[in-house]
């Protein structure tokens, strides 16, 4: 392993036991220089790593500091069930999550021809046009996330679903007294880089990935009447599921 | 917009709906020059913003090409439930299964003191042991995600977990037998971009972040067993999970 790499994986490893915690500020390249007898070039590689990492970041002419990672607890289930299954998940969540922090969003509703993903997803036909409900998600005034809801145009019109407001019992409820009640759900994750609308729209720093989550619901009769495309900066959350052993299961996979 | 951006978006937009599919051979720098009207610079910084998103590779001296993405299939549920309960997870597997290509996995098994992260989770005193059990996942070949499964030492002592070697009927089955039946787990998926020892043991190319999905298992009472910490590469994954209402489920979380 080169140097540089050696010098890196110390620091790396003092940021993920929590020995440099959140907001300390990383030695300089003169302190990295010293204290492993290397030259400043190296010493520059190791805290560049990190910083394309997403594990520090550079906030000049101050020095570098490890990044304040207090990622927001995304658990998809929720939508479904309010209170977790089991006592690990609140253990979990006490834990994990991003308490005392301001919630805000954004919505627009649109009418749109929508993008591939979702028309496949909905098994609409050509022309066929849907009501697309993009909201941004801040928390303290900080974008976290973003959630584009696809409906076919069919079921959403004169609803409060082409409304650009906060519907307080959601929109699957105004969905489910017209007759549409999703009864399941597929949730797909995808992790990539983000493009840069998304690194705009969201203020990603460097080495930000996303997860990209793809929500289709379906009705008892296996019907697909909602799309969700969320993109959660990985800096931002955990994605959080639980799972229960069917009694009727095996102790695993065969 | 800078015109940069634009064309990137262009030819991001091909890609993402398909009429540029996987392996095909992007625009030269000269084709973009002469099609938009730029400066060749102009045209290298839109195809650099694509490498960096992981959406081309570069294939000197022949050109840039549209990344080959057959995202494999993972589904935490299966563990638990080896069919899918829905018809719909069928047809999404169908859709995106890697199917036809070979798997083979290494396995090396390590009585270590467990890194903070599973310490924590299994909620071991200082210095008590895990038996960790490393996998690399091949397809045809190529290394597709990394397995490592931790247990308490004095669980797993005299087992097959203790082999390294594929245990056929699965390390949970093993546990069970001894009186340890896994009736929950919890999944944690961050996002983040690898570290250069993940980078060399995956063999990611640039742009490609991870998923690092941990799995906690817990028997009936409570105590947690098993922490596995995966690494899933972004360009090789997708992770799914279907959902289902309970009957007393509101439709929708307040």
């Amino acid at each position: 392993m080169p140097v540089w790499q050696q010098i890196a994986e110390e620091l790396r490893a003092g940021i993920t036991d929590g020995s440099l915690p959140p907001g300390t500020r990383l030695p300089t390249e003169a302190d990295l220089t010293e204290r492993y007898q290397v030259a400043r070039n190296t010493a520059r590689q190791a805290i560049s790593a990190l910083v394309n990492e997403g594990l520090v970041i550079a906030a000049r002419p101050r020095g570098y500091f490890v990044r304040d990672r207090r990622p927001l607890e995304y658990r998809p289930q929720q939508e479904f069930r309010p209170r977790p299954l089991s006592p690990e998940m609140d253990v979990f969540l006490a834990e994990h999550s991003a308490t005392g922090r301001e919630p805000m969003q954004t919505i627009e509703v649109a009418i749109v021809e929508p993008p591939t993903d979702v028309k496949r997803r909905l098994r609409l036909a050509d022309g066929e046009f849907t009501v697309v409900r993009r909201r941004v998600r801040y928390l303290d005034g900080e974008p976290y996330n973003t959630n584009d809801s696809y409906f076919p145009l069919s079921l959403a019109q004169d609803s409060e679903i082409m409304r650009p407001d906060d519907i307080a019992r959601g929109a699957n409820q105004v969905l489910a007294e017209k007759g549409f009640l999703q009864v399941r759900a597929l949730d797909e994750i995808y992790v990539r880089m983000p493009t840069p609308i998304e690194t705009q729209r969201l203020q990603l720093g460097p080495g930000t990935p996303v997860a990209y989550h793809v929500v289709t619901g379906f009705t008892e009769d296996g019907r697909p009447i909602r799309v969700v495309l969320n993109v959660l900066p990985g800096d931002r959350h955990v994605i959080a599921f639980e799972r229960l052993r069917l009694p009727s299961d095996p102790a695993e996979a065969p």
